[in-house]
């Protein structure tokens, strides 16, 4: 009955997308520990660009000066 | 001093209902371990279909299914 | 199928204190929201005195203030 | 590398406040326990006011009586 | 620069174990998001089974009762 | 009412670091937001080495590499 909490930045991941983490998170539980996938929860949460720093700036910030 | 994080997919959960769940959470842990209310804090997230997953799937896709 | 996830500072709590917690958590949300139990989640987190603050001090030297 | 998440209700914070806050918690890392600022993490959720509750009191009420 | 939470029960879980979530857990978000892998972070939470419920009762209830 | 928490590897942090990382976090939600520091709530979790990931691998083999 694991819990996974998946925390990104909101940079237009697809339904697609959050179907295949959510589906490769419970299939790893269930290869490397052996636990049950019908209790397995999976919860993604979307985070701002301002609202996520890295090495004391802004997602938003950082990623202006790298493109 | 409590911490209580309510996570639920996002539904149609009135303001009315969140108070319930709030008053709640504060009452049991004063019931069951004495703590003081004042410094009870509980926080509700609603967490889209798309983003949670039970079993491999999206909450969405089940709630088809089950429809 | 719903996370709830109760933090509270490690101070004795007994297995059956922690089993109404889960219980009386459990119960709160199949009644607010008619969320069904069997896939209702509770994960109680202890806390040492140490690395629990409010108001800018540990709760170790809280309690050592209001005994 | 450090991940510091700092929960806050949904109440105007701007881009400039989020920025010093990211800023903030990163040295305070680097302060206190010397750690790399390239690998620390800072997360902020904002929460609605109707989410929160302290006292068993959502904080979209308690905002209408303190004021 | 993703962070994933991965909580489960502390039932013996090996360090080799816990290095294949934290190697899975981290490909899985450099193949489906093309995330950069030198800044997804991995943190696993081992909880006490008296400390984790489903459907109402301790784990450790119910490894008992299924064994 | 804000709450901070600040996760970090379990490598011998002091009481005294603890209690320079909840005054710094209070601070500074006083500071940036006007927060209320009665009401401001800072955990710490120390986290094993090899319960913690960065770039696929394990802290306590990545600290074997560094040293």
């Amino acid at each position: 009955m694991p819990y996974v909490n998946i925390r990104i930045t909101n940079e237009g991941v697809t339904k697609e997308q959050k179907q295949a983490l959510i589906k490769g998170a419970t299939d790893l539980l269930v290869d490397v520990l052996g636990k049950n996938p019908s209790t397995t929860v999976v919860v993604i949460d979307e985070v701002e660009t301002d609202n996520w720093g890295v090495a004391g700036e802004q997602v938003t910030e950082l990623r202006k000066k790298s493109s």
